[in-house]
């Protein structure tokens, strides 16, 4: 099924600035779903970095399935979100949702994010292959993991080798969690390819009460890291609110997880 | 589940030069599934006018599985369906991968496809908007009939009314066939909105010999339209090959739909 | 994928009586979810077969999925049905839930329902080959056409040749209809093998509104038959009232599939 | 979703003799797919307790998808499993495929396994009910979370409070893998209920290498135990060899599970 993959030039560790993604040590990904303002996005950094985050999400670019929700800040979301940076020190994980944003927001990040609507946006990958920043490539909703990895090569073929995976949940016929998390996905992964593999429980379950269990699964079964939406009040989020860990939900997890990283072989740094 | 839709503007009858998409005459589009060569499109154009058909189908640029795979002729593709189009008087439809590419294709095309993979690529449908060319909305191989309606939208509510929506197979467990036609969606989207809805049984069965009875049961279960892969030599096509119809499979079918439209009360000039 | 079946002693034509399934008469099985009373079963039969109905269908044994919902009248919902059969002339298809109730259930019906919830309870399966009733085997909500044919050729393969296939639906990711029909598949075993398939769009789609225009797309992509819902009073049926058709409305659905058979080479007496 | 279920009298321990499936010791379950000798079961057997495993499994009534496939020693393979049961003093948990067989098989089991495909055999749930042996239900591998407690609510319901839980996997577009795990089902059901559930990650998975990855899943993710299939010749089963662990396989991975499972707050004896 999966033999006939010939990943070009693939990383087993992608190189984030002095953050290693895929090496021995667990990465963490954290922060709000949207960037909101400059006071939710600095609340959420600072206590990503305090409780042992390396890096930080916040979508500026929102993929909304509905034209008439909240798209996000755009390119004040992208100057906030260097600002955080700026104060915390940590790196900067956000979507790029249109070829023609490279650029600005290429400008910003550490690593463009694609999203699961745009896996098989092939235009966008090969332009992604024209440059050096780290790619984190969401895994589409109902992408097969072959159609996954081929989204991968399109990048690397192109010529930017820097690709990591994202597995944030599949669609299936079960309605009572947001998406099916596949962990076999990431186990399988893992054993035929050396590409990092990041795994987001967030949107895989749709349910802040299961983000641990599942984090912690995610980790055991493999991965290299863990996204995680966090939101000093979920209650008034502008999207995915039902899905994020509380500031102090998060510190409280982050504890948990590095003892089940351990067990993996990883170090989080808590 | 539908009933808080409301798609702004929506036109039961999209006009692409004098044919009239979703009123009372059923609409034919078919063609190769992929531009090849001058000879291979011209021969196909032909039997597409001579058998009855309305539009001419043609991938100039192709979203491929694999970066490895035939990509499509790009601008030269676009100027041999225009040729096409010049000799034979057929309205032209192609697919659009990119939004850096819009006003090239926009130059060459009646209608602009969105194909499956680009469903939910919000900036692309955002930029269809702000034109007045009709575009053709495949649904996503995963999506919901309610995330197709507002991928719809989106097109709409940014200005531009002129949308057609095609159903072309869904992703389920079944493999014995390449997708699953959903023909509830097409019943269901009839009875809630006013978009014109085409059928596309090449792709939705992804089998030669199931095209003709399932593009007879979309007209029978509403649709206003019908699109079709044909080929003069499927068995060496770049793309698609098997689910192609052969130049007399295609004329002998048009026969068949012709009774099959009458009693949906679509005419169907053959 | 289906090529290595080999369906032994497969019969392409089921007589049931003087009813032949399969052959070029379109049958048609109507009649309510579950049997709920003398009156309201009497009411449907007599509706059935005056608008040109061959076979009742009504349930006596319902596989609820809470055990707290309706069970069924059990036998004195079978005694109903053979009444109902005294009067009308119409033969009688009945669910057979359990392989305990076997010889009760053969005792009073003309054809043994297997329903999709018990597709691959094989013990059931082995022991209806031993008999020679006509079983109707509708495909699991989730099984692939492969599993379906392989549970066929468990009855047949076990001595009953006189085996019906029936398509219901099948379980995806879609949620505004209750199940997604799947016309490839009657469209696939109507090409790979000759049993008869009889197509079920009340539980297919769930919604009174699309039974009409599934019914039709069904005959037209060749189904030997059709099975409705049909309730004398849908709001208060104890099982399925939404998508049961009223009297009058399966009397006016009647009228209008008989223009549809026609063209599919079937005759249908209304 | 969920809010609506009383499950009466459920337990959250399930004793099966002196095992108790559900409190703070990891219950192990292996043993081969299919008992298909003496000597295969005593050796499959003498590894699983000296590995530390509580409970053999073995199916004598195999539940295949074609008739022409090893359909199970039956009534032999019971008195193998009580055999080995005898020299090794590890509890037995078996398959019942039919409620003919359900005194059969009761009297030689200490736990009765009802399968993925019997999960809405509510007759055979209903009678599951008059017993005291505890029953292992298998999720159909379509159900949904609802359907899957529901059914445990018809046995427990009808008078059977001793049901265990165990996910193994459910269909879905991805075919790399022969199920897709969905530990987001356990996570969930360990949040709502107090059933002990059971993981198996060899039908989950389907590959033998991703037993252990996802066998550590489970357990992270909260479940109550693992069932794993164990042969001493893969190579040769009769059913599912691919995904069976050998006995050094096994005996290596038990001792990776207790560092887990002490993570997880579980005892496992090795």
């Amino acid at each position: 099924m999966l033999e006939d993959l010939s990943l070009e030039e693939q990383k087993s560790v992608v190189k984030v600035g002095d953050v290693a993604v895929g090496g021995d040590e667990l990465t963490v990904m954290a922060g709000p779903c949207a960037v909101e303002s400059r006071e939710q996005l600095m609340k959420a950094a600072r206590q990503v970095k305090k409780s042992g985050g390396q890096i930080l999400r916040g979508g500026a670019f929102k993929p909304r399935t509905s034209p008439h929700s909240f798209q996000g800040l755009k390119e004040q979301g992208l100057k906030y979100l260097a600002e955080a940076r700026e104060e915390t020190g940590l790196k900067i994980v956000t979507e790029l949702l249109d070829s023609t944003d490279i650029e600005l927001v290429n400008q910003y990040t550490d690593i463009l994010q694609i999203g699961s609507r745009n896996m098989q946006n092939y235009g966008l990958l090969k332009k992604l292959g024209e440059l050096d920043t780290p790619v984190m490539l969401k895994r589409g909703y109902a992408a097969t993991i072959k159609e996954w990895l081929l989204a991968a090569e399109y990048v690397i073929s192109h010529g930017n080798p820097n690709v990591i995976l994202c597995e944030r949940g599949i669609r299936t016929f079960e309605t009572a969690t947001r998406y099916t998390m596949d962990l076999n996905a990431i186990a399988l992964i893992k054993e035929k390819t050396n590409l990092p593999v990041i795994v987001d429980p967030s949107h895989g379950t749709g349910k802040r009460s299961l983000v641990g269990p599942l984090a912690k699964a995610g980790i055991s079964v493999g991965a290299d890291g863990v996204m995680m939406e966090v939101h000093p009040n979920p209650e008034e989020a502008l999207c995915d609110g039902q899905q994020s860990l509380t500031l102090d939900g998060y510190d409280q997890l982050m504890k948990e997880l590095s003892a089940v990283a351990e067990i993996s072989n990883k170090k989080l740094a808590v």
